[in-house]
């Protein structure tokens, strides 16, 4: 059995080749992974579609932690520990819902939507109210999407903030409609989720729905030319093209590409699933690919915007949020169904899910070594370097 | 994360704030807990009235020991470990029932229900039989209720059997009828169960069934000439009324206290549940409630009592086991019907599970920090102080 | 609690006495006992009629492990880690079925049966594919049973192939005909289903279907003479009758032991249960047992073979996998029924189970205690103790 530390762990890993099985495995890795990592890095929460009105909140499950995500009085987003300072009780009990104020329903210690407490019944006279106020999350919005940070200080959110906000500019999220979500529960490591995310190796034969979607997924056709041809077409529309790579310091990528000749949306029948998003005024803006390191994956067409969330439960397991969002206007039954939006993501992520849980049972073995990452898995070479980095540095 | 060991965080406790997590969450705590409070105080185990006659058990389980609670030839009531002194096997297998001999299932060893081994078919002539009697646990009872202990010295018992005694002789426990047992686990640590029986300042917002019916639960109601009156017609009758609190080196809690005028029993429409029950003659003697650290709870009104057991089976699940019992002449149908019975408890006890569950949720946060108790939980106060004094000392 | 190493446990052992809790109960126990009986011994995996053609295979799970044992093309039985040597995918996904060849459902690497990598696409020209085969497995077989070892030297297997073979010879199981196989998940150490099928002790009182069958089981039945005539007579017809016991260095146990008179088969109303297998003439074999430590039982009639796979899961949950083999003639609703042919199994391995997880609740307890085997235990003394003396010397 293997007993090396965390850090001779992190000494002999060899960039190119898979991590070690405790990477994957140990408990150890996976609490300084979430200190390291998950309690230090913005997360992507969730978006402000999801809470159009004030009072509107959602909540967000880190392991033991409950988030609640709120729009308050003036439009503006808070973000609060869902645990109340009188002895701790869950405040908000619905994974979404709406309120007026905070009630705890233990005691009925009252908070306003900025976290202030209002009111604590019976407390005596020397209660020094302003000490109590619920415990703050730092928060940050770009262009409707909702990231947060667990830190004690958070870190620098302009590069994430610069790289992103042209690409979503487009898809006005704030106003858009949020169509559905799903949560799923996958039986993998969550390196294993964001890994599968950052190639296509696997696409050709995996994703037949996904590789007749798009061009050179299947990586056997040469894309270069259609690429440039799309991407002037894109540059006069005024729409985001800059490739954006992960490097020293940033964790953001992002890309803009091209459906298959024909293709009007991330549709199995390769038909538009719904009126042009935003401000789009066609079907012809192809594929924006988001990347935030580490839990934000996001891919959008012209008619809607898919959103990953991934949120390592243990090492064991992995919760994924999808989120689909159209476009205000569109209506339900006449513009789109849900069936319809869903369908192709439902399709691609479940055969993500399996490969990621088969991935994981065969890394379980003891017979399990570090292999050989070929050169069209750069991205995941990329996305490994970045872990071990960020836990040696952490 | 916090690597106080329990030593500090015993240290650093502070009267009057909730514990800090660890106390509530950590392993090395629970056990900790299980070793100098549950294996070394007296826990109420059940009553009399479940095992009638000779040969009656039930078992009580306990982490991995079952303890078979089981009435003897010559009425008494013994109890023993559920483990056979050949190869370990447990002997009862059903929660309870009804057994001339014990006969272990796997090589039919045979024990009476003293424990003494009659019969080891085959072995030996050298096997020294008497030295394989099934294991012994302590055993007390008062007025029909049973306590044991799995401490090897059991604690002195006289002070619980003192003040309990007075308030229990009226209700004729051990000649009384069982009318239901239910099973709740939990998910919740123990003490958060316990702390959510020693206050009323959430009855007001969570229990609107209870405060109708008892005068002054919403804590908002002044009750003490009402109370007074109350106390001179029950001292009239005999009925005990001298409050007994918990307080150094004892365990035992016990009050008398008014139903609202005109209720006549715990009950959601304020009418008698069932006859008077033992030597009560009629439905005016308010409310006993006792507790006895660190497992019983009680209410009992003039036609019923209701028991509680509160056993930890980790520091995140805890086994609540209620218990109604009526008189031994009311007839199901005719004098009481189980379903308004148990409705009372039901309704109220079930408000209670969701808000010990949420409690527990809120402080699993690493947000989570102690906050303040209110001047009205002082009882809470005193049961925390007790587990903390419990833990510096066993 | 007790803190004793595994050291110290297993010097304080005392041959003749159960083994005291920790050593059915720890985790560190449980890991030795992997390293040092588990990966370290042949254990049994299946039988060679569950793959007859080239290319059929099936999985054995241990713990994290999944072995495939694979029919090769040239007739040869193979045996891999179920882990791709690319990126440590599961390659085989079903618990048994048939490939052509192994693809990797990841990125679709290509193995032959063998193991050998044949093609890994997209790989640089300087990738080294000889050094990316599949992990092997050491493999053995003996007339048709199919023995692996997860050691990194295999023991010697010579011993168990002789003791094995003489008894097997008649079955021809290579030929033989899977007519079922089913698991079942038992709540007990590994080492107590281990114990309860090596003592009869038990029989009398919870097999009366068994002790129906076999005379004896009872033991309070005088068989040596009726055992004597009919090894006069296997004897006569070359059946092996020599009693194997398992002593210094072996781990195989064999022999041949009388059915009542008149009854012809392992079945509950005394009645053959199918055509006679392989070379058997007639259904007066008697019964074959054959144990090899530490996962092997094997019971065979004159016209079936059960066989019964102990595999560990944790110290608290067994698998059990039964097997049962007709002649490859035999005809399902013509010769037997698949219900009738399970019945007796089904009947018997139950109540051992319902024996094996009762024995286990009682070990867990805090009271239980080291107890005396009976004399009629002695085969149970001798599987404890070779289990204390493979941990001693592992």
């Amino acid at each position: 059995m293997d007993t090396a530390s965390l850090e001779q762990l992190l000494e002999r890993y060899k960039s190119g080749y898979s991590l070690e099985q405790p990477l994957y495995t140990g408990k150890e890795v996976f609490d300084a992974e979430w200190e390291r990592i998950f309690r230090k890095r913005w997360l992507y929460a969730g978006n402000t579609a999801q809470i159009k009105k004030p009072g509107d909140y959602f909540l967000y499950h880190l392991r033991n932690d409950s988030v609640i995500v709120i729009r308050g009085n003036d439009g503006a987003v808070h973000a609060h520990y869902n645990t109340c300072t009188h002895r701790g009780s869950a405040i908000c009990l619905q994974d979404s819902g709406h309120v007026a104020k905070f009630i705890c329903p233990y005691h009925q210690w009252v908070f306003d939507k900025d976290g202030v407490l209002l009111n604590a019944r019976m407390m005596p006279d020397d209660f020094c109210k302003e000490r109590y106020n619920l415990h703050a999350v730092h928060i940050k919005l770009v262009e409707g999407l909702i990231f947060i940070s667990l830190a004690n200080e958070a870190p620098d959110f302009s590069q994430i903030e610069k790289s992103l906000s042209p690409y979503l500019k487009p898809y006005e999220i704030d106003k858009a409609k949020v169509a559905c979500i799903k949560n799923y529960k996958l039986k993998a490591n969550w390196k294993l989720v964001a890994e599968n995310f950052r190639e296509c190796y696997h696409c050709g034969g995996a994703h037949p729905e996904y590789c007749k979607a798009v061009i050179g997924a299947n990586l056997r056709e040469d894309v270069n030319e259609f690429t440039v041809e799309k991407q002037r077409d894109w540059n006069k529309k005024g729409l985001a093209t800059g490739l954006i790579e992960i490097a020293d310091g940033t964790t953001t990528y992002a890309v803009r590409y091209p459906l298959r000749a024909g293709v009007e949306s991330y549709s199995v029948d390769g038909k538009k699933i719904s009126i042009p998003m935003g401000l789009h005024k066609d079907h012809d803006a192809g594929v924006v690919g988001l990347v935030n390191y580490p839990n934000f994956w996001m891919d959008a067409v012209s008619d809607y915007v898919w959103t990953m969330r991934v949120t390592p439960v243990d090492a064991f397991t992995t919760d994924v949020e999808f989120c689909w969002l159209v476009d205000e206007a569109a209506e339900e039954g006449k513009d789109y169904t849900v069936e319809r939006l869903t369908e192709f993501w439902e399709i691609t992520g479940t055969q993500d899910a399996v490969l990621c849980e088969n991935n994981f049972k065969g890394i379980l073995s003891n017979a399990y070594s570090s292999g050989p990452y070929a050169p069209v898995e750069d991205q995941v070479v990329n996305f490994v370097d970045w872990c071990v980095k960020e836990l040696k540095t952490g």
